[in-house]
């Protein structure tokens, strides 16, 4: 059994790339995070997933978590594996030094959450939430809530967990009915049912802070009456140690497809009216500190789609040179590696999970100009870039790791379907990564509404120019040809109908996913040209290396952009198609 | 929870299709088995399905079959089940009545299939196996062989089980070790370990006919050295009772991501060197035997795509009506049915399992024209469609029925995720179908060589003037100019690529499977445009459903055709795209 194995060289070389593209070195703030310590981290990092982490990913779906009197029991090792991971400081990698955090900039945290995911998703997601929790402490929580919470959370003492869903509100927040009643000392009485919550209750950490969106009695109808509370499963005492129980009661687990060893946990809070939360932030104003989370958890949630990915191939890759089927014409057997079939598959999944994760760290790269850059326009610059892109990457990204999941089941042919390779297990965890933190059709309606016609494509017409600068380096390459006529394409698409102020509603939203499916092959396109431009220039160091790298931006030319100008054609040839049939 | 509702209207109006257009009504040997008799036994068939097979679809998943000491348990339900349904003639439903079947043409048996199929496609697949065991013997049994084995087995008196594959020959059977000894007595002493043989073992049925590939002492090396033996679990008395145990052990069964309630059995033959084979047909031989069994599963398998898709969609639809999430601008909120893009997925399920129904029905009373009719060159023009058809229908088929099955758990959203709703079970049932039977890979190599270099593209020619035909018969519609744009591509594609005679193998064979899913499209496109030409003529006998029919085409033409496009694009672009990258 193959164990994950970090993809050391690309992930050194493109957050190389990233760190250049956006100028990172020219960030003042930055001078003592360069690519050396870059280096260091990645190296360490890779040794904590392929030793401690990938170990235990099988063990966590055959074993599952399991579900006895409110109590939940992770898989035989994960709790040893978080106490390691949070005594090595993980958690807190790319948190404030002030709460016990590394103080590490996006563009290094992005190759070692990759890791974690890619190594043991189910385990890890204790992770993002960590983060996601302590950033919007950070940015809306009152100095009394980040002195009684934040240390706990960015060392690991405490995890978080977000409570969200109610059953008959996934999507749709505004229908929330989880209620908080003020109280005199200016707390709230939390009660309600929410589901769907991960890690909601587990025995890893002494406590777990839930952020609740919850209701007042006065509020507004609709998501503008969601507020958002601090509730831990045991009250804090004034030294800081856990006190009371907090009346928070878990109902259940579901049982899942994937994830098996991730307990997405029914709660029941205040079923004994004692279930006691503090607001964050301003009442009524609970979604604009979810949005904080939900950017953060949708950027994670594509590089899952990215660490799936590369698991996916690091197994076939291995697989299909172990595995004996077939013969040349001179009579040797030869290993399915040989079958053009199969390279076809496997070049599928490693040019997408390459180009994903370029795009993946240019984006954290992004977010570190936008939070270190003392230039207020750079700033605004790569925020709305990063608003832009996070949609297209967060779907895409899951999207094709649930395709490449299928590819590389294949690979393994009828051992794929047996769940002792482990590759089925890919297929199943990465089901939901198209689902939470927003399904594909919430993150194309997000794309096409809120960051295309909103501005009236402004900022997509600057990433297209960015991207017609990378195609016209080198004009004579057919590849870049290709990607330029998509990009021709793509802007006839934008003028005639995503930007046509007479196009019918319910027309583009009909063709709002396959328009977001087409900027993600082309962005991933883009991602490939350069980076083999860049390969041809340092061709010399490593012929291997950087002649697959303009392997791969060949390979994505001919084989996957066809399929994203086929989705512009569909939004084109869209006429009221999905509105003439009678269900 | 839904169970499924067979789509009766759908079978009765495609069967009604199909009937006319292979004429069926034509055939001398046909003329008792007309459209009332289908639609009588579709009628049937629908409640046993729904009644008895569905319900016990989801119990099969979770049981699962359990293994002990040799022996294999089914699930709760299973034997019971099998009693009724064989006791109720189906599995003979189309063989011969001289051995108690009911000799049913095969445009009849076609979907009733289907229902075994979409209903419990775990349970029932003993059935091809009698089928196509059946037909075997038929075809290549001495009669001493007929009369031992053939009423029980179409009767369902005893099961058939199939042992090819070995743990180091999988799609590669030149490789099979497995022995038979020649005895005296003109018997075989059979002895090797198979694998990933359905229904090997099992607690339903008094015997079990395994039909096993294996090889001789002085036989040459390789496929063309493989015979095919008739090896039952008990022999056979001279009464025609079961006797005595005949050394088939049954070692364990795999524990697969779908299909739990069927037995994938590992089994070893002639542990004690006490294991009587019957060479069925001539020494050698096997494979030839084994292609009419592999042409047989793989329509079948095909079907297998059809019946999920349709069963998925059938889930998805139900779920969107109850579902409400999200509101319309007025406040009132709505059932998920009424967003744009679930109705994309939904159309995305329902006019791919209608077209590629069709496809199927198609196939079927094209197979009984070429097994009844008179009409020597008839049944040569059938039989040569027919092997056209077999991979693109197998391959693409299965390909999208785990797309389809991918989009209605997503229309599910997280509930899609949890195993409760039903659905995620589909997805991992439909996983398989790719791979079982010859993959993907396989059946676009057969494709594209066998079926289309080896005759020059003849057949695929005439298969294309035929599309051509329906094209022009409404040349003013955008949805047939397309689909004819469609076609003028393929044939540029056949003329530049395929057929090119100086065409490098390794690229060909490196679009294959992109070529087969361009021709899966095309042909569904087909069928679409021209049930859609005859809906127009039958519009005013039900307005809904004619009119959804062509809705059906417009929605195709739209949001699937441009997949096919792109595919071809992809054929024509491939410069040797797989060979440039070093693994």
């Amino acid at each position: 059994m193959m164990s994950y194995q970090a993809p050391y060289k690309d992930m050194q070389w493109l957050v190389e790339q990233a760190y250049q593209t956006q100028q990172l070195g020219n960030l003042e703030s930055l001078q003592d995070f360069d690519l050396d310590l870059a280096n260091a981290i990645i190296d360490e990092a890779s040794k904590f997933a392929s030793g401690v982490l990938a170990p235990l990913n099988m063990v966590g779906d055959e074993e599952g978590c399991t579900f006895s009197d409110g109590q939940v029991t992770t898989p035989t090792g994960w709790k040893d594996a978080y106490a390691q991971f949070r005594d090595s400081g993980w958690i807190g990698l790319a948190l404030p030094e002030e709460y016990g955090g590394q103080g590490l900039p996006k563009y290094i945290a992005q190759p070692v959450n990759e890791m974690w995911l890619s190594s043991n998703l189910a385990f890890v997601m204790f992770a993002a939430l960590a983060q996601g929790g302590s950033e919007i402490l950070l940015k809306f929580g009152s100095d009394e809530l980040k002195a009684r919470y934040l240390t706990q959370i960015v060392t690991g003492e405490w995890t978080v967990a977000m409570a969200l869903t109610e059953p008959n509100a996934g999507s749709d927040l505004g229908a929330l009915t989880t209620k908080a009643i003020p109280q005199a000392d200016g707390t709230y009485q939390i009660k309600g049912q929410k589901i769907y919550i991960t890690y909601g209750e587990h025995d890893m950490a002494e406590n777990i802070v839930h952020l609740v969106l919850a209701r007042t009695p006065d509020a507004p109808a609709g998501s503008r009456g969601l507020s958002l509370f601090a509730v831990p499963k045991y009250r804090v005492n004034e030294d800081g140690s856990c006190g009371e129980f907090n009346d928070i009661r878990c109902t259940g687990i579901e049982h899942k497809t994937g994830l098996h060893g991730s307990p997405t946990c029914s709660i029941s809070y205040g079923d004994n009216d004692n279930c006691v939360g503090e607001l964050i932030g301003n009442l009524n104003q609970g979604l604009m500190a979810m949005f904080v989370l939900m950017n953060e958890a949708r950027l994670s949630c594509g590089m899952q789609g990215v660490g799936l990915s590369e698991l996916a191939f690091q197994k076939a890759l291995q697989y299909s040179k172990e595995r004996v089927q077939g013969a040349r014409a001179d009579g040797q057997r030869v290993a399915i590696l040989e079958h053009p079939d199969v390279k076809r598959m496997l070049l599928n999944l490693r040019s997408e999970s390459f180009a994903l994760r370029s795009l993946g760290y240019q984006i954290a790269a992004l977010i570190d100009v936008s939070e270190q850059s003392d230039d207020a326009e750079a700033v605004k610059a790569a925020e709305k870039r990063i608003a832009l892109l996070t949609p297209i990457f967060k779907g895409f990204a899951t999207e094709q790791a649930n395709e490449l999941a299928g590819d590389a089941v294949q690979v393994f042919g009828g051992m794929g379907f047996v769940e002792e390779t482990g590759i089925a297990q890919v297929m199943r965890d990465a089901r939901i990564t198209t689902i939470y933190e927003g399904t594909t059709g919430i993150q194309a309606k997000d794309l096409l509404h809120r960051k295309i016609r909103v501005d009236q494509g402004r900022c997509i017409s600057e990433l297209m120019a960015d991207i017609r600068d990378v195609v016209e380096k080198s004009p004579d390459s057919v590849v870049n040809q290709r990607l330029g006529q998509a990009l021709n394409q793509l802007a006839h698409v934008l003028d005639s109908t995503i930007l046509n102020p007479s196009a019918e509603l319910a027309q583009l939203d009909a063709v709002a996913v396959p328009f977001l499916n087409a900027l993600g092959g082309i962005c991933c396109a883009w991602q490939l040209v350069e980076l083999a431009q860049r390969a041809q220039v340092s061709k010399a160091e490593d012929e291997v290396f950087f002649g697959n790298v303009v392997a791969l931006a060949e390979f994505y030319s001919a084989y996957k952009l066809p399929q994203a100008q086929a989705a512009l054609t569909t939004v084109i040839d869209e006429q009221n198609g999905v509105g003439n049939y009678e269900f």
